[in-house]
């Protein structure tokens, strides 16, 4: 017999085909084998559509009696746009249902598998979960805490340094890990960046990939500093949001506000407020939030436990200097043993370059 | 047929297998095939023993006749110890011979191809060249410039830290990653610190690996401030060299002489001449430095170009802190175009760690 991770990889790998498709919806496959042959494989396609089990049992038709049905995500059991999947899988008779993780909602976890159970069907549950979990990590997150799932990301030097100590800082990785940093942010809702980069740098933060959708741009801005003239001001390429304290300027405001910029204001006084900024980004529908600052605003979400997933980019290369600004400044860790820890990493060769997927381990 | 590299790659293996014990010769290997069949196979075992070609042309014995000679490296044509492997390759009546790289000693190269080839004996050189070369970097470094293969070693944090800004360091990576440290050591000649680093962590610098080998000490010391009751000078575990400037103290030189540290003036003035300093270890035929610095003493030898290859251990882990020391401080690069860039990287992993292997591109 095929293995049930044979069967769930095919589900996982369909999932991940329309990534960037399904939002608000999560990505789910589904396959349905009989009598070891697949007879059904199904997707969710778009929100609004039919759900993946849906797809994969039209596919199977009278296949669909008697056979295994591999889902990455438990059935649904609401009355939705689509209707219950764990009542469809029933009323098609299939045997048994392979399940890679339960319903990330707590709230309804479990209800689809009771369902199956009621109606005398084998459940499995756990097949693949890691790799079906971390698919869905941003809808996970977002749907079970309302904020938005926090990504870090920075390109360094073997030696940590995002910059020269006379601040140049262009370019540190090549072509290809440029390439990977535009699909994150097409994949991602909105960009953070602090002041002093929008300062410094003026950049878009826009998409550079041939039909990429620009995330919102949101600045930290503490006392409201950002040049009226930016790229993220003026150029309108998406909608740009000022984070700032109670100590911002009225007459600045207005002015950004004339530029049709965003502004909020956190309850922080010397710095922005940051897990206000996250709810009020996760009230505003954003799951997923890039951040591409500089070390001290880096040092800020670290120290806060705020970030959610590492994205390093390393290139083979030594700048050197013990004024060279590192990804990560701020005060830093006490001790050694102080160091937040990752886990699940995986290293990924871009070109001559390296990226560092990680997760933090928060105590 | 089957490849050459096929054959070629088992005359590396084997070769790889004696590392360590060949000194002060090269790692060799070697493979006859006769009508697609191997009848001979080799490894030079020992200074003073065997070369490879004549191990696997004992074991070949009459099937070498109208055979095909793999060896890693160029047959020699000198009349040494073991006589000329190309003379020897010649009365033996190969028909072929694939060699992986020419002689590294510049005065020799090709000497061996042109005795194959006067005798009609057909030659082809490059076939796994990299590989071999590789495999006997010190040995081609040092017979090429007479100064010792420069290692630099550091274990970092993925921000690049070597420790926190209270200066608390241990440890950053995890047993694994230690345990090739002292591996690394084992295979090593020399090892180097500064005197800050004898000075906050009085290290041993031996190698904790059962039947493990200590590489000479030495320390860079420009005013001799290495403290009498330091490790190094008083365990007795391997030899300590300290390298100093005109600037130091007669009389702490004695007391050190008097422990049995062997002490060299440099015509360095504020800080030791590193060049000399690899000369003078070249001259007592210690092929290979292991640097293990701190972040001044490594950006030394980065700015003066005289690292051949890094090995860096990494940590999944942020230390964070602006004030917490990176692996390669000193002035560091102007602009970023300027950083030190690396070839020929390789990333393994070693338990949770990671580390880089990488050679360093000197324009």
């Amino acid at each position: 017999m095929i293995s049930h991770e044979f069967y769930m990889n095919i589900a996982i790998q369909n999932a991940k085909a329309t990534k960037g498709q399904t939002d608000p919806n999560p990505l789910v496959g589904c396959v349905i084998v009989n009598d070891n042959r697949i007879v059904g494989i199904g997707t969710h396609l778009k929100a609004g559509g039919p759900h993946a089990e849906i797809h994969a049992l039209n596919m199977a038709g009278e296949l669909a009696k008697g056979s295994t049905a591999y889902v990455t995500l438990e059935p649904c059991s609401h009355h939705g746009r689509t209707g219950p999947c764990a009542e469809a899988l029933v009323r098609a008779e299939v045997s048994k249902v392979v399940i890679a993780t339960l319903d990330p909602n707590p709230l309804v976890a479990g209800r689809g598998v009771s369902i199956l159970k009621n109606a005398g069907i084998e459940v499995e549950v756990g097949i693949c979960e890691e790799a079906s979990r971390q698919m869905n990590e941003v809808f996970n997150h977002f749907i079970t805490v309302k904020k938005p799932f926090v990504i870090l990301k920075s390109a360094i030097t073997l030696d940590g340094k995002i910059a020269t100590a006379s601040s140049h800082s262009k370019w540190i990785t090549s072509e290809d890990a440029r390439k990977d940093v535009h699909q994150l942010r097409h994949e991602t809702g909105a960009i953070l960046v602090g002041v002093q980069t929008v300062i410094e740098d003026n950049p878009s933060l826009t998409t550079r990939l041939e039909g990429g959708r620009n995330p919102i741009r949101i600045v930290l801005d503490s006392k409201l500093r950002t040049p009226l003239d930016a790229k993220v001001v003026t150029d309108k390429q998406a909608p740009t949001w000022i984070f700032t304290t109670s100590n911002y300027d009225d007459r600045k405001r207005k002015s950004l506000e004339e530029q049709g910029v965003k502004v909020f204001v956190t309850s922080g006084e010397k710095h922005v407020n940051l897990s206000q900024m996250l709810e009020i980004v996760g009230e505003h529908s954003v799951s997923s939030l890039l951040i591409e600052g500089g070390g001290q605003v880096n040092a800020s979400f670290i120290e806060q436990q705020l970030i959610n997933k590492l994205e390093l980019y390393v290139a083979p290369k030594i700048a050197g200097g013990e004024d060279a600004p590192t990804f990560v400044e701020g005060k830093g860790a006490e001790k050694m043993s102080d160091a937040l820890e990752f886990e699940h990493v995986t290293v990924t060769q871009l070109g001559r370059d390296y990226k560092f997927s990680a997760y933090p381990i928060y105590e």
